[in-house]
């Protein structure tokens, strides 16, 4: 029998939430007019039933109960908008036992729990979708399922998270240090009270660990991921990038090695004229690189209510298409078909070729650098520029300087090395620099 | 019966054609992996099955008689790469008859006889896809059709052509006239050894009425969309428009208006901040606005044989996996039901609003500048900003100026009246500014 109706239920009546109530409502047409079906939003489950979200529902539409929406036999699709682990895995495992299709924006969930997921999918014969969990409205997760699936992926790497870009690009601007523009984009709602996840480069992990899943058709331990967040980005730092005609960004770097897979988070350099260098702000952009396509660049608003809800629909209109065609789960949920999923390790840390950024503080004294340059070279670092710009501190000088390619363990060493030198006033300060982005 | 095998085949076997083979060969293990279906390709026609293409085939994969690939029983998708209309229509209707699903790179096709293609397809309940005629490997239709289609899009704008930009490019990187450029690009195989299509704007014609078509969900009559190459582009006014802090690109604009749809095709002044503005060389862009995602851009190879594959096999699989669920034609081929898609009268160019960068050649005169101005004010037109350069030739005198927004109408009175002076000497320079990209 060809349905004519399709049913949504919603777990999580938060931003997006109301977003995805906002597309459904302003959008009703379009969405009949590109679906030729009706699809209705006929259930909401929440804890908070009472704050005004600035949008009307109808009676009976929002419920305090998510077994009301994940047992209703007659909603087809439930979407997951809770966010974090738990309780969303239960109420998304519990929908599938019932034989609905999920879509979620949770990309912590399907980072950790993901395997669960789809496999519970498998038996139960429905689809997951989860375009909205990484670069908001960017059409990404498709890109790499779909369009450019014919491709064998080397490197995929972006600006993941909104509210970092917003800071780097906001201390980049002004000349403003971290702590006071946190500060600025909480208020402005750009940063979560607790911001640790955004600011500390977890969310960015997420969302690279799925990417690396779906480009390379591996699984990756997200705990195993290289993470460094924004925190101990600095004005100084920013100054030093722009005089050497960089911009920082926090970028996130899978690659597809020789039978391990690349896969790390932290501050990087970007020649500032790359694409990638001029996405600022919250907007996030993804970077593909395939053998047959090149380089595709997406770019979009990352997060936010509207984008993120355009995502969730976009996922929510396809599964209702599938549905009315008689079939759904096409695509394998992460890519590759299941049984090719396989295990790549990951590759060690110390293992990695990059650029570096090295700011050195030392004494103001002569035979600094010769010191510094001595050990660098003794572990096969050369140096390809440096500023030693006049020092206004008492007795301290920043030595800055940008290192041809190197192996993170001889950096490591290195830096450990020079370290020791009584020369040596605080912390040196790395930052990776990207050059060849693949 | 659940298929484990799909059979393709081929109609054209140039330079993408070519490159099809090649994907289907190198990259058989990741097709596989992603799709869980042998995919052959069985059998390819063309007229030349002589020459050698660098790849090698199974003895009688190669046909010169297109109709042993449209009829094969076997077969379940045809891919349609001769381009041109005919006989790439008769061969595509007779596919369809014969209950194949087409994958085509065709705009020209597309956007002229796409109705009739679709009615077709409707008919025999098959699919028709074409994400490589807009774009190469960029998943702009997908986008459009799939990921972004809970938005109703204001504006969909982009730079389509891959040999225009090329040549753009080049001139503006080292100050050459259009003529050797073109000459050169030729050489490298960039243009075509007859570039009309490319170069007078039509094949970014077709391809923005196709785009518009599927943002806005209405027919556009390509004969009537506003279009003019880039022919008459000189390297004195990229030189101006340098100076100004614009580029100049070929732009393809679509807008939705109140009841009508606004589309043209022509050279474009963009500021040079703008991510559009540095898509340089053969890449291509396209630039999506849509209610709720907002600005998406979407950037990679335009054109090239490696891409546009990419493209074609993207399509190919998401057949292949819609054969294998028993469910084909889910999301309707040009984004709409067609029983919603509509006829929207296109705006009349003398009615778009635009900013308008003019270079008019003058006599060396007092008063020159005031008779021009007074004229553009009588009309409305107002100047932003003005250059006028010390002039080296012997009695004329370059004013270059940018006006603020005016109608195209009053532009062309004005500019008509103007060239009644007799103190201008030679055909003014007019060129469209894009700052407002929707």
């Amino acid at each position: 029998m060809q349905k004519t109706q399709i049913n949504v239920g919603l777990l999580g009546f938060g931003t997006i939430g109301t977003g995805v109530v906002r597309v459904f409502q302003q959008n009703a047409e379009v969405i009949r007019q590109r679906t030729g079906v009706e699809m209705r939003l006929t259930r909401i489950a929440d804890l908070d039933i009472t704050t005004d979200r600035g949008v009307t529902l109808p009676d009976g539409v929002l419920v305090d109960d998510a077994d009301a929406v994940v047992t209703d036999p007659d909603i087809d699709i439930v979407i997951e908008l809770i966010g974090g682990y738990k309780p969303a895995l239960q109420f998304i495992l519990k929908a599938i036992e019932n034989g609905k299709h999920i879509v979620t924006a949770n990309k912590a969930l399907m980072a950790v729990h993901g395997q669960e997921i789809i496999a519970a999918a498998s038996r139960a014969r429905v689809d997951v979708k989860f375009e909205a969990a990484v670069g908001g409205g960017i059409p990404v997760i498709s890109a790499i399922k779909e369009n450019l699936c014919a491709n064998r992926f080397s490197t995929v790497l972006g600006i993941l998270n909104g509210t970092c870009n917003f800071i780097l690009t906001k201390m980049t601007d002004e000349g403003s240090d971290f702590a006071p523009v946190l500060a600025e984009a909480q208020e402005l709602g750009y940063a979560e009270a607790d911001p640790t996840f955004d600011i500390e480069g977890v969310d960015t992990a997420h969302k690279i660990a799925l990417l690396a899943s779906l480009c390379f058709g591996t699984r990756i331990d997200f705990e195993q991921i290289y993470t460094e967040g924004i925190t101990k980005v600095t004005a100084v730092d920013i100054d030093f990038a722009t005089q050497m005609g960089y911009k920082i960004k926090l970028l996130a770097i899978a690659r597809q090695g020789d039978g391990a897979v690349e896969v790390r988070v932290h501050p990087t350099m970007i020649p500032e004229s790359y694409q990638l260098a001029e996405v600022d702000g919250v907007f996030n952009a993804v970077r593909l690189s395939g053998d047959f396509v090149g380089p595709v660049l997406l770019y979009g608003s990352g997060a936010g209510m509207d984008a993120t809800a355009s995502a969730v629909m976009g996922d929510v209109m396809s599964i209702g298409r599938s549905i009315c065609a008689g079939a759904v789960v096409q695509t394998p949920i992460m890519g590759y078909c299941q049984d090719q999923v396989v295990d790549q390790p990951l590759l060690p840390m110390s293992e990695i070729i990059s650029r570096y950024y090295l700011r050195f503080t030392t004494l103001d004294q002569t035979g600094v650098l010769a010191k510094i340059s001595t050990i660098l070279g003794q572990h096969n670092i050369s140096i390809q520029s440096m500023i030693q710009p006049e020092s206004h501190a008492a007795d301290s000088v920043p030595i800055v300087l940008m290192t041809h390619e190197a192996k993170e363990a001889d950096i490591t060493n290195a830096l450990h090395e020079i370290g020791q030198l009584d020369i040596i006033q605080e912390p040196t300060c790395l930052i990776r620099i990207v050059n060849d982005l693949g």
